[in-house]
């Protein structure tokens, strides 16, 4: 373990050249123009990992990007970690908003500037210079290793669930380590072991079948923009409680171990409230904003539109309005049950002077791993070890569908040794990473197969 | 008198023929490629003033199109009585969905089919024939008259309260006749006596000072939608009353003889439902559907929007949502003061998590002339004789600034005799005028100042 820990320290230097040169590669999966770079940069990563010393490589062609696949699986009887990252990268523009060129990697304060620094070039890199460390120094690792670094990730990974399904016997494994999310706060260690999950509806509400005057007929026929609004706003009451039906009978409570782990975390709302400019947060009562946030289930509208939305005032009765509701779930909520449970309520609390159609767009599971998974425990103490403190659990409000794949297809905890920093850029102009955090990952990534092996 | 019906009888085919020539000029206010057609138009007015014995006439200029202003005083010691029409006409497009071309006038079936042949060129048209057949036969006329025939009716008539204001002395009169509405059902003779005003908002609620992504942050940060939805559900209580405090406070109880005659009107609330397409009417508790558009005030969205629009789903939790809002006035309320205390109520109910700025659109009186008043009985007496039944009184839910202008200004009571159908097209393609309401509007008009002469 020292020669390996040695070894990274020697070659700093390299390993950061070496993410320059994968950061050069405009691997923008959006565009067509790029496709040839998304071929050059799927080859890149193969290199990469087989002179790290992962010498079975694949690449997988699918109906869109290709999926680098990378094994070593020479730890007979040892656990099997499956690494995922993707290596296409976000369209860089606005260009003219960028301080240096989005595919030439600058170094300025401590970060490296590039397009795909952070996400996720320069998360996924830390595994296989891990590996090649440890290759290098030791022949072999703990743990049996499997690459997936797929090219598709920012246009929705839509050949990957395919992919794993189709795959299931040869990506079987015992975790899967993903680094494509947030630290906490800057160098402070984190593992999110949670992802809400989504339910996502449309609803449109028809009164007359034509648009009216507004002055001859207001007051005799039902207006869809009220009827639509009494809807809505009868989806919550006065406590912030989501008033469908069943909507918390599937909701499990969350631990004595994760309130307490929420409550360390010492969140400060005053703060949060002055970053998005509201005067007071809101949310359901008996819950702080994380346990809101994280663990419990919520209700919001995304899009409303219906009669004249255009500037000045027509004074119309419109035929229709349309509202896109969508349900942030937590385990163990079902997508499709709380579906039916919102199209039911809607239903019948619209009055028979209009029409109601109630669509399910999609949805998506949520998850959350024990916070004593194994997996979870060795992830934990691998980045507190590599960045000197204590490691903090994290849930996030929002999704990640592939971690709901991994988890259902392969039956395996999802670690996720996020990185980066909200603060990054990940999607805008001067994306960036810490290099502190690149070494740090790559230490961090040594250690986990060293937990993880010890099971 | 005999010999002035008479006339009318002879002169049937004429009036028809020149009616077609007023027709055929396309004055169409809002192009500007029409603006020689509005003058063009406006002379042909003047020629049949004059051919009329209306010699004093006077096309004024205006910012936007002419005036046509005509006077015959020769009654003195009698009731003066202002007739008010407008020569432009909507643009006629959709052009494919005309049967004949819009301004080659054609009958078919008893109607006569061209753009302005209801509105308004047919409808003002029978004043200056019953003024001819008038004068050719007896040589003068029972009342003093004024013409008043503008050219920015279907552009919003910007010009015309400011030529009022500044020829109040010269437009002075004892009544307004303007026949510009329609008559109740086919046949039936109707003086309308009523208008609705308006106050006319719109909300804007925001929330986060960016969009954000609702499942990082739904169920922390108030989302204004919702909050907007909120606040429109709250505008009505569960018997259709608006919850605006002293919002009824200034409304008048309409008469014991206005509710039966709004009863004998055997108003059908199923064909009514049927014809627009809804299960169910819906209104303000204890209130017939005629009493609720003509005589109630009312409160209803006209637009809504934020957050995500378009086709799909994208979870936003957005910035900022916005509404129209607009209340229909009755009388004696005041636009203004309902305006205050919307925005009082609007911003006293909303949460200190968002937001909420309300913005004064634009309004309008209400008004109702008394049911006795001499120029609407002679109205009614008017059409009654013509038509050869009961005239039927009507309100109106929608609003006609013009009349407010007349009565305030001038302060004369307003004779709205509509000779129309709401089915005539009025604004869409193939707008037609019935041949056989066009002719009895030439006698309404003299009856009614033989009746109006009388006081």
């Amino acid at each position: 373990m020292e020669a390996t820990l040695k070894f990274i320290e020697e070659n700093k230097e390299r390993f950061l050249e070496e993410l320059k040169d994968y950061l050069r590669i405009p691997s923008i999966s959006a565009k067509e123009e790029n496709k040839k770079d998304m071929l050059k940069c799927a080859q890149f990563v193969v290199s990469k990992l087989k002179d790290a010393g992962v010498k079975k490589t694949k690449i997988y062609k699918t109906k869109g990007h290709p999926i680098v696949y990378g094994e070593w699986l020479g730890a007979k009887g040892a656990q099997t970690v499956l690494i995922y990252g993707h290596y296409d990268v976000q369209p860089p523009e606005p260009l003219e908003l960028w301080k240096t060129p989005p595919f030439e990697p600058d170094i300025r304060d401590g970060q490296i500037y590039a397009r795909g620094a952070n996400d996720n070039k320069g998360q996924n890199f830390v595994h296989i210079k891990s590996v090649e460390a440890q290759m290098k120094t030791m022949g072999k690792l703990p743990v049996n290793v499997k690459f997936v670094i797929e090219g598709e990730e920012e246009v929705g990974s839509e050949n990957l669930t395919n992919f794993i399904k189709e795959h299931k016997a040869m990506l079987k494994c015992d975790a899967v380590l993903i680094s494509d999310t947030s630290l906490y706060a800057p160098g402070v260690p984190t593992i999110n072991y949670g992802l809400r999950g989504l339910t996502y509806m449309e609803i449109e509400v028809t009164g007359p079948n034509r648009d009216l005057h507004s002055g001859s007929f207001g007051g005799a026929i039902a207006n869809p923009i009220n009827e639509l609004a009494k809807i809505i706003a009868s989806f919550h009451d006065k406590n912030g409680k989501v008033k469908i039906p069943n909507f918390y009978k599937d909701v499990k409570k969350i631990t004595k171990a994760e309130k307490e782990n929420i409550k360390a975390l010492r969140f400060s709302d005053k703060k949060f409230a002055k970053e998005y400019g509201v005067r007071e947060l809101q949310g359901e009562k008996g819950y702080s904003t994380l346990e809101r946030l994280w663990t419990r289930p919520t209700l919001d509208c995304n899009g409303i539109y219906g009669g004249y939305t255009g500037e000045g005032a027509k004074t119309v009765l419109p035929s229709k309005a349309t509202a896109k509701v969508s349900m942030r779930l937590v385990p163990d909520q079902d997508p499709k049950k709380i579906a039916k449970e919102f199209t039911k309520y809607v239903k019948a609390i619209a009055p028979k002077s209009v029409r109601v159609s109630v669509k399910e767009m999609h949805g998506g599971h949520p998850v959350a791993f024990p916070l004593d998974d194994p997996a979870i425990q060795a992830g934990a103490k691998a980045v507190g070890k590599a960045f000197g403190k204590k490691t903090v659990f994290t849930r996030e409000g929002g999704s990640i569908p592939i971690v709901v794949d991994f988890r259902k297809i392969l039956n395996a905890p999802v670690v996720l040794m996020g990185l980066g920093l909200d603060t990054d850029d990940i999607h805008s102009p001067n994306e960036h990473f810490s290099i502190d955090s690149f070494y740090k990952g790559i230490y961090s990534s040594v250690y986990f197969m060293e937990e993880f092996s010890k099971k």
